[in-house]
């Protein structure tokens, strides 16, 4: 009764839909080691930052490296392009939910000042962060030396959706290959969703991969483009494509699951799912060192004809350490995110991220598990 | 276990339950090629707006032409029965939600008036436009000479379900391929969503096809007769039949999805399922040029024993233009709909709409979209 | 990495999950047959009132007779257990949601008065109507053959489950070969909702079966024991052990679909997936004729021990005559019964019901159709 | 277009998904025997309240055992860290929900009385009671010689997750065939989800498995570690593991499904997916005998860094033996469980928990049951 196929589909899913299957034998949470290794750097967890100028700025990168992760600072945000950008940050926090895109529309059309691109990472060095930041494909030429100049030690290049292989009229594409041979420093690039994209950009000689088009919380690509894969598929499916790179270059390229997490069970799943470290936004904007005060917006926000995202009010619910060790006294998985990730790995029998991504996982929708609708069903009476 | 199979029943997909897999390679979205073909005519956007009495009026018509889309005058709605169709317009919409049927059922029982079709026909024509009309197929022997006297570019024969065959005590079906044969102009038909009417339809020799049964913001069709299809699986099935359609006869018949689309992703989903173009109601009823004033309704809305449909207020956004093209500070994918589709493009690699029918769709439901419940799941903080 | 299998478990479906695809070729609706076949008797439209208090009297079973259905009087409800029916009836319809449960209970404990079972009949058949009447398995024995005696002309055997072997240790179990031939009415009989089940009906000689288990919108028999299986596949499931049963007798026995309708729509995609006919309740207690005045309960609401169940209040409408048969200006599937599965059965090009249970279906979930929640994802404008 | 697949994620159903299918014979409720053996011990009903504090006391289990079930005193929550346990309870009772996470760590953070173990072990016994106590496995060394010296009649060791082998650098993991060995009383151990764990642990010689990771109404292990499995496959899958062991050993071990049920007809599902017993919690919390008066919480809610849980208000809606018995006006599914649970193996047929095992059970989300959502469709009348 089925027509000739004109197109598959094949079902993806996202973090609300699985759940993890505890293993066979268990191990005490605290024989756990949650490492993560880009080239020659190894940091103690595996939670990154995002690029975003609510969640990263020097003093959070700092901070961020003190605690043994990584963060990310934009080189095309308010960081750069405003000598005092906590002025800004706080205008944009005040303004009202109608005022908010063409003020960040007005706010992010201001130049870039290359001075301040130094200036910033040699804040972080001296701070004694690892440094690491971000540019978008199409200024990667202009920018990446700058960076390196200043010192940086990681850089990542990312946009929404970035390949491999990229054609423009108006300038010759990124060829990544030969970026990473001019550059001395490790490259990230992303993000991508897709076995196949990955797998090419692996190639390419890149140092780690993120995986995520349109999950986060203040993207709106998948409403205004209709991209986007639910990020355990897109992880799998890179996961996949990592390890056959691995087994055709001997090269083991970590991923970076980027987008999408709302609490410690995400972050456990992403794993599982096959991720090395996984990049936090929304979750991280809500620590009350972050520059974002308590609010959160996406760098595809201010685009001047399609802006995409919204402002969200996240509020300050604790201390950075707090959020990513505990102790707390909140229950809904928003704080002690590596006491969750220890404890899900613990009831794996995983000793490490590796052995994590042997976990088996079901399909499990949010939706339909039991007694969360408590409440809601009891309001009779 | 199962018992015999009486009935299988497929699964089909409707425009939130999927999304669009970025390709391996990227271009410019200023690279991409929008443009639309019905047999010797080209438009350089798909974008075509519906046959309906709130979306489409004589000068609506002649905008759409000027900005590169065509637009469709329904013969049989307000515009041929009333000489003064604007005080009727405004009548509707002050109307009250329980006054709005029984006003729909007696504003259109009035008769139409022959002499308006070809007014309104040369008043398009007059003002530059690409003139469209539509007609049902009851009506078409008695209004489509008219029209083509009138000088019409393109006839569109529609109504809720059309096929190649149709059985009647009352009069003798209407047979296409003699009406194709007759009539000096090319003639598109609708609305089908299966594989086997869709290429049934193609082979009466027909320009094109309308995709869609009872998904349209206006439209109750799938409640009150349980009719219908959803749309990204109508599109999908009915591509195959052009394909088929193709490979049979060398001719190459666009299908255009009609109804159901609410933001700009939906229209780049509708495009990767194999759709040539788009025909859209709510949405540009939401522009300052369109007759129906802030509201909406559908055309099966009147029917005096079965009315099937709402009046929907979708408020006034915008210019047409706008809507359109941007530029825009609106996040929702409500405007900037080609920048929506050009951006699209770019991210999956292709230069034409025909490429874009290549692109990889998964099944991702937005219910389960990572933190779009954002707002929701920290409403108890 | 999947167990031994210890259980599969198939998917079923609902009417809210599934629809009907237009046909190939059309018809007019108005050539379209709808008659239903029991035994020697034809009625002209396929639907027939529930044997339930808030739904069929002795008036609404006449009335129904003469649009060309029929209805069926419950023996053991109200109109056999009172002299006056209609004084409890409206204390039924008085009670506050608190009192309904226990003064249903108090209601249905008062004795059947076995007089009262000839009179009822009678009036119906004094009236005019063609008289249906039903009877639980435990009371046929005793009330069967005071019903035919009276002059009833179809006897409805009915409970939650029944099936063609009980056990029990109180009384002897209905053997309904036994039934068939002692009787000398046709006898139909439910409710049932899978293959097996239904053939082995059929086998005893039965005239029809009913279909559904926990579907009724006063029923909660799905929440309180667990049963149940959703309309669609129950109907496709007993279609199949319908068609077998006739390849393996000759004999045709409808089947009819029982409980959960709620619009037009509903009842059209009953047809399509096997049904000869539809028993409505709630949908028809909205007749201003029918005995529940605007109010809708279960026969299992009072249970003494396990009562299962709602009240519900269901409001008045219209006339039984413009529910069935129109003409409306509501449009939401409610009203116009017989001119929905007539436009329906047109658009699939079906003369007749047999015709119909050939149309193709899809699944496609209500929650995703596009363009349904338009007032809701507009509300932040 | 698939990729290389890097984990293949099954389906896992809950409650509120599945439904059962009535069979094609039928026994009468009377008939059916619920009864539940563990080793030498046979209950007549196969309900047992969950070892928490809300749920279980001195009282309660002898309440539990005069009623045919069993009750699980937990070792180490306020009944053996408090002489007079009550006014803590009440405390926690009167908090407010900000309050309640900090006051839940402090109260457990007091220290267990060893002298208290052996008391509540002897007033249970001497209430006449079977003696069920809990222990998790760090602590079982220590408390489980203190239970069995003081007459329990079962041992519980529960916690979150429950392996055959767990690793531990502060401590030697517990081997359960040495404890089988060493204690004179049937051990059953929790709580696990899939079948190799389950397998793992019946084969060291327990006489009892709980299954269940993450369903309960007052757990969120789902949503703070990602971990858990929907009860329905979690029962099915356990069952497979505990026929195949029955099949390799000739021991039957009894899976009891635990957490997550809401209504009589979950109940009934877990049987029919395997099930031997169930566990409750939130219901049973409702009883007027229960020590949660009217409230619930769970027994990871406490944990000091890493807490997980939600008090929940279930109020008091009637007596322990008015749930488990009834008779009830209440109709939805939350009294008379045993009444629901034997109706629902009379409809299928069942004789015994064994035979109702045998029940075909079908995927059919409660989403989509029709006629639930009866008040809101109609609400715009």
């Amino acid at each position: 009764m089925a027509p000739p196929q004109f197109k598959q589909l094949r079902r993806a899913y996202g973090f609300d839909e699985v759940a993890i299957v505890p293993g066979e034998v268990t191990i005490n949470p605290d024989q756990a080691n949650v490492s993560l290794k880009i080239e020659g750097l190894t940091f103690s967890i595996p939670i990154i930052a995002s690029a975003m100028d609510a969640v990263t700025d020097v003093n959070l990168a700092i901070l961020m490296s003190k605690l043994g992760g990584l963060a990310v600072l934009h080189l095309e945000g308010v960081q750069t392009r405003y000598d005092k950008p906590r002025e800004i940050l706080a205008e944009i926090t005040r303004a009202s939910d109608t005022e908010i895109t063409p003020l960040l529309q007005k706010v992010y059309s201001q130049p870039i000042k290359e001075n301040l691109v130094g200036e910033r990472i040699q804040e972080i060095k001296r701070g004694g962060g690892v440094c690491v930041v971000s540019v978008t494909p199409a200024n990667t030429k202009r920018l990446a030396p700058l960076a390196t100049e200043a010192g940086v030690d990681i850089l990542a290049v990312q946009s929404t959706v970035t390949t491999a292989k990229h054609t423009s009229k108006s300038y010759r594409g990124l060829i990544f290959s030969e970026l990473c041979k001019s550059l001395p420093v490790p490259i990230i690039v992303g993000n991508c969703v897709s076995y196949g994209a990955c797998l090419e950009l692996m190639r390419t000689g890149i140092a780690g991969v993120m995986v995520g088009v349109g999950p986060g919380a203040a993207c709106t690509t998948r409403e205004v483009l209709g991209i986007g894969v639910p990020q355990i598929t897109a992880t799998i499916d890179c996961a996949a494509a990592r390890d056959d790179y691995q087994r055709e270059s001997g090269r083991y390229v970590p991923i970076i699951t980027d987008g999408g997490f709302r609490k410690g069970g995400d972050l456990c799943k992403a794993l599982a799912a096959g991720a090395d470290a996984v990049m936090l936004g929304s979750i991280l904007a809500q620590a009350k060192e972050a520059p974002g005060m308590g609010y959160h917006w996406g760098m595809s926000h201010p685009h001047p004809a399609l802006p995409r995202g919204t402002r969200i009010k996240v509020g300050i619910t604790g201390s950075l350490e707090q959020i990513l060790f505990g102790p707390t006294s909140v229950t809904d998985g928003s704080q002690n995110l590596i006491g969750a990730v220890r404890t899900a790995m613990g009831v794996c029998g995983a000793f490490t991220i590796a052995e994590m991504h042997q976990a088996e996982m079901v399909v499990a929708p949010a939706i339909t598990t039991e007694g969360k609708s408590w409440q809601l069903s009891r309001s009779p009476h």
